[in-house]
């Protein structure tokens, strides 16, 4: 797609001068993301000021710090100044203390004060996302007047589409939008416009629940407010989705049982990539001997009739498959609200029922398949034993993660691997035992 | 949290009617979407005029068609004349005939002739989910002007916050932004406010596609033109939201082996749940057959060292984690756009080395875990075979996506339980031939 690296690699300066030129700042922040330090340091330097600073903002914060700790005074002092208080409380989270002392002692007095109070809310909280420069109004104003505090005030705010509406104490009492201002007469009442307990979020609250309302909701930006119902900022909408995604991504990850990666796939060092499965595979391999030990009980059954080996991966394989399909369903279904913990026991009901279907028509598969390698009697055992792992195994998947919600751990880290491993053990259980009852051991 | 169908099935009506007065409508539609087909539609038919279509449009479009199938003309008429084009377009898709017929039989000229030109879209393209009433301005105007255009035609939009400048024959020259226009002076000329090569998307394009990019360049809304790049109209922000969140959902179900739901979760019937799942339980479990012929091969192996059976769950069960983390990480990455197919060579390499220091950590474990059980020379075996294996299944399962893609099928549907049903046949290879090599059989 783009050559960049490579003309950076043959030196050909006038080359990558001219691409830097001609591609959007998002392209280039892209590029950037794939390089190591020095690469981007020095492609960023190529950057003439004003587009250095768009694509600067289109980082990610690993990314930004590793930009900024390559960067002169004043080059580093323009870009940290210039960016969105949200952005740089972000970055400043994540920053070695040397970068972030760096940081603030570049910032003006407003700027410093401003990034301070969005660090001071808790990790991952709507006050780590919001911007706190929002055009207040007073429901008294004209619509006419309230325009002309918008041009007055709005120059400095991230957005002025939405204006919330405070009382004399910065009492949210709703919002307008600046579509019915811009729409109305300059004559009408702000009061007759306001859109009076709209969708709001506490700036302590988590990021993610504000920004799944949002989506609900399909309102443009979030009013926040502070325990006693004071405007301290809004959620905006690219904020809320970049939220919304990088939850996506870690449930993802944590689906397959890794980590989150928090950094861009290709810069990421194949240690780190090892370091955020290991732990996971670590635990299934140690709960995996729980199969070892399953296995070595029925020991005896499996020396009777050696062919129940056979089918020990396909019906434990099976197990696991049906049990991950459930596994995910309930954890997205959780994610995008269409489950609660209420509906605990539906859902188990359902993917009981689901299980054993799907187990029913499996079985009849699995019975021929097996008469084909062995005598239609461990054909049988075969058979049964698919119905009821899958009965069990989609139980379990649908389960689970509501019972880790209700515990208060993340539904994802129930992931589908830990639910494998889980129905792996407890298959084998069922498929000997199943063996030992129709063979008669 | 809520009892509305408690209080239905009470027949508590005062109650019911309370308990919609006093939520917002995203929660009402929330609600009937886990109703079945009678129950929403008594709900519904329990909301007054104004809150019933805001309700209305938050539900999804199977739902929405339960309603209208319950509906008498005139409320019909009110409903479908109301909903946003592109909201309308989307549900007359999936409805069934009659619906649909009597839907556009139902709407005014002007509305028919909106929804049948987004009709006229590919499915799941721009066009599907743009809107097409946006305001136009032209570059010659003052600010004055502009505003003057806006307040006249902007009541009919969807957005006013995104003003497509367009030329005499209504190609797209650029975009301005409402914020612009009410902080600048009414003398000044839109000429100077535009960007001009705004970030721009065709109507026939993916609109998976449209979305991502608008996610990269944080833009509110996306102008869509035609293939001569006549504007056609705008993708807004919240159905790139809905977009990208269908997506997601997508690709998570088939991550894991089932087709998407398309459907919310507590209101899917059993049979729908288990029919999306079948497809794919079917294939693993031909697929895995493999796994027996290959148990079988080996056969002679095992009833020699009887012992090795004790670690094939946990062999294959390693290298189905090995492999659904690499392959989830690869869709994920694919998705959101940090790699591309042109970068098969490199996720190899990185897959491969990953893998191999995985399985070096792993081995230790399994070494030790091995000869709790049996002596060291199987114990040696298991170890070995775990390093083989996390390499092939991190590589396999980080390749399988990019070559997916190269191919043009939905890199999701190489899905962990394909990668792992694969690995489990070879990784069963991989254990008895080293058995072989090491015990000497």
């Amino acid at each position: 797609m783009t050559h960049l690296p490579m003309l950076l690699d043959e030196h050909d300066l006038a080359g990558a001068l001219e691409w830097l030129e001609t591609q959007p700042p998002y392209a280039i922040a892209d590029e950037i993301a794939r390089m190591d330090a020095v690469q981007s340091v020095v492609t960023f330097r190529l950057l003439d000021k004003d587009r250095a600073l768009e694509v600067f903002e289109e980082l990610e914060p690993v990314d930004q710090q590793e930009i900024l700790e390559g960067l002169r005074d004043q080059a580093f002092r323009d870009l940290v100044e210039h960016m969105d208080p949200d952005d740089r409380a972000r970055m400043l989270k994540e920053a070695p203390a040397k970068v972030a002392k760096r940081v603030l002692a570049g910032l003006s007095a407003h700027e410093r004060q401003m990034t301070a109070a969005l660090l001071g809310y808790p990790e991952g909280s709507v006050g780590r996302f919001m911007t706190p420069e929002t055009v207040a109004l007073q429901q008294e104003l004209t619509v006419g007047q309230a325009l002309e505090v918008v041009r007055r005030r709005g120059g400095s705010a991230e957005t002025i589409y939405t204006l919330p509406v405070v009382d004399r104490s910065r009492r949210l009492t709703g919002i307008v939008e600046l579509r019915e201002l811009v729409l109305s007469e300059p004559g009408a009442m702000v009061r007759d416009l306001v859109v009076t307990a709209p969708p709001m979020a506490r700036a302590t609250e988590p990021a993610e629940d504000a920004a799944r309302l949002m989506r609900e909701t399909n309102v443009l930006d979030l009013p926040v407010v502070d325990s006693e119902d004071r405007l301290v900022g809004l959620l905006t909408s690219d904020d809320a989705f970049e939220v919304i995604e990088a939850a996506d991504t870690e449930d993802v990850a944590r689906q397959a049982g890794s980590e989150p990666l928090e950094r861009h796939y290709m810069s990421a060092s194949v240690f780190r990539l090892s370091r955020i499965r290991m732990l996971w595979l670590m635990l299934l391999l140690v709960a995996a001997t729980l199969t070892v030990s399953v296995t070595q009980m029925y020991e005896g059954v499996l020396e009777e009739v050696t062919q129940l080996a056979l089918f020990v991966p396909l019906l434990i394989g099976t197990g696991g498959n049906a049990g991950a399909q459930a596994a995910t369903a309930a954890v997205r279904a959780l994610a995008v609200g269409e489950v609660r913990t209420s509906d605990l026991l539906r859902v188990i009901w359902r993917e009981c029922r689901t299980g054993l279907l799907l187990g029913a028509m499996l079985a009849v598969v699995g019975f021929l398949v097996g008469s084909l390698f062995v005598g239609w009697d461990v054909a049988a055992v075969v058979a049964l034993t698919l119905i009821v792992i899958c009965a069990w195994a989609s139980t379990v998947g649908g389960m689970m993660p509501l019972l880790a919600k209700k515990l208060r751990i993340d539904p994802a880290v129930v992931s589908a691997p830990m639910v494998t491993t889980l129905v792996d053990a407890t298959g084998l259980v069922i498929y000997f035992s199943t063996a030992k009852l129709v063979l008669g051991i």
